[in-house]
């Protein structure tokens, strides 16, 4: 990616007066955490800057945000600039999409491969292993000094999109950027408590009924899962906290591929699919009107909870024995 | 640590012919990535040079051996020098030992704050994450490149020791060395297959079972779970692959301290304690005859299941209760 870009984006940002920004919706640590770090660098030179959200903040994030975040669309009346901070598309801002084109200038700030360019500047590099990388770049050509808070909400968001640099889009520089933010004095043990040690007791319980019911399909080679709005019910769950469970599923010795199989509600099956080394999910996902990459991907199923699962199953035993297959012929 | 001791062993190993290599007992991540580096370092010196283990290597770990660790005392008859590599105590390779003081020169290499000087040559450093960031300016000493294998060792080390980066002995120097070994090369998706996405469905099944009977104490401040041998039997678990769930029990929101009683067998009762931020597990466990440190420690209580379960959680609750009262004088 061009960093001149990025240098005219700091531009505008200077010359601006008031600044809006959009993480996406559903947020994770990158797309908080990012927008939390540039809100506190714009507002140390004196602008009036809000963080414009629609849905709830997580609590492992709680202790990031101190003011920054507002449902207020009202706060800025048109702002000179919109920023969408981790946004892919206009659509994962979907509440405040008008909003954000009410912006003099709008900008879109990312990391991912199939980020659309709908704003009038777009930065998206990646090979940044989470947006925050380039955030912190962004506040350097603001020639804002990184202080302690802006250091921890930049850590957060590295930690959460990279698994604790645990996924493959970690880099030398991730490690680099991370010792940066150790010199700056960011508190390791405060950070960590607040975002892996926050677990609610019905995210442990919901995530027990769900391993009580999933099946192993094709040897072991795969398994398959599901939530139903009735077991949340009974556990006191909350949908999004069961999002870390397909990770896990894939995680079982033997397993290349997972299907997690959410109920959102009555014949909307919501399904997320992963795949460890040599599965291609995104061929599954697809097959069914959806999409993603190799090793993780999705599709919705309108149709009863017994026939989504019936279909998915069926769908990546066929893809286990075409990849067997495969290997068998090229010898491996 | 003067950094004059480790060049001191680094010279004693130069002018060794045969080098004999001893991790600790319940092999981890860090004891063996080090001496795994090391003896690929010292066998590329053209040294005879071997891991001498008493006990199982866990399945996470196979793929970092190659022939480097062996049960046979007899490999090397008495070697030139004796290595003890993450081993707080000599008795923490009690089979080996006698064979360990047979090495003309013996040496310890550690990063345990606790650790007592049983070598002839003692390099502990505690300020060291593991004690592969040690290791690893060892092999450098020794003028020895680092090669992928090595580099894919320390950083095995590493982010097994350090709980992926997120325990609080990461430091800024952690994740500048883990920058250098990104540059050598090493495949992060492999080992993080290797390392995490390995877990036995029997261990899912357990802890499963255990969460199912764990009980919560003192308005959630507190809680306690088990294993015996009977729930290791159903589900065709190993009691070792029970070593993540006191971590699970802790990260729970709102639990400080947390207990996990191992049934070991018949009256002997092995009980983990951890605590979040405030309490200190060390106090209880040393109430009944252990030790460890404020957030974790641990004793053994030679009694039945339910006694134990009874004296572990009223020695929490008393020690909660006797932390509110503090935390109210001080009017926090």
């Amino acid at each position: 990616m061009n960093k001149d870009i990025l240098k005219q984006i700091a531009q505008k940002l200077k010359e601006a007066e008031t600044v809006l920004m959009y993480p996406h919706v559903v947020m994770d640590g990158d797309t908080l955490g990012s927008s939390i770090a540039l809100c506190i660098a714009l507002r140390k030179l004196g602008k009036k800057a809000y963080i414009l959200i629609e849905d709830k903040i997580p609590a492992y994030l709680f202790f990031l945000e101190k003011d920054y975040c507002t449902y207020d669309q009202q706060i800025i009346d048109a702002p000179d600039v919109s920023i969408a901070i981790d946004c892919s598309d206009i659509e994962r801002f979907l509440e405040r999409k008008e909003k954000f084109l009410t912006g003099k200038v709008s900008i879109s700030i990312d990391h991912h491969m199939t980020t659309k360019l709908f704003a009038d500047f777009n930065y998206i590099d990646e090979n940044a292993a989470a947006t925050s990388e380039i955030i912190l770049d962004l506040i350097r050509l603001l020639d804002v000094e990184i202080d302690i808070e802006i250091a921890e909400s930049i850590y957060t968001a590295i930690v959460t999109d990279t698994g604790n640099f645990q996924y493959t889009n970690t880099t030398k520089h991730t490690h680099l950027i991370t010792a940066e933010l150790f010199d700056i004095g960011i508190n390791l043990e405060k950070i960590s408590v607040e975002i892996y040690q926050n677990i609610r007791l019905e995210q442990l319980k919901i995530a027990s009924v769900v391993f009580d019911n999933m099946a192993m399909l094709y040897n072991g080679k795969g398994n398959i899962a599901f939530v139903t709005q009735e077991m949340l019910k009974t556990t006191g769950a909350l949908m999004e906290e069961t999002e870390g469970i397909i990770g896990t599923l894939r995680n079982i010795s033997g397993v290349e591929i997972s299907a997690f199989l959410k109920e959102k509600r009555i014949n909307e099956i919501k399904v997320g699919l992963r795949a460890k080394t040599y599965g291609d999910v995104s061929a599954i996902a697809q097959a069914f009107g959806g999409g993603g990459h190799k090793k993780a991907a999705g599709c919705t199923l309108y149709t009863s909870l017994e026939d989504a699962k019936k279909l998915v199953s069926d769908a990546i035993i066929a893809h286990l024995e075409e990849a067997d297959k495969k290997l068998r012929r090229t010898g491996n």
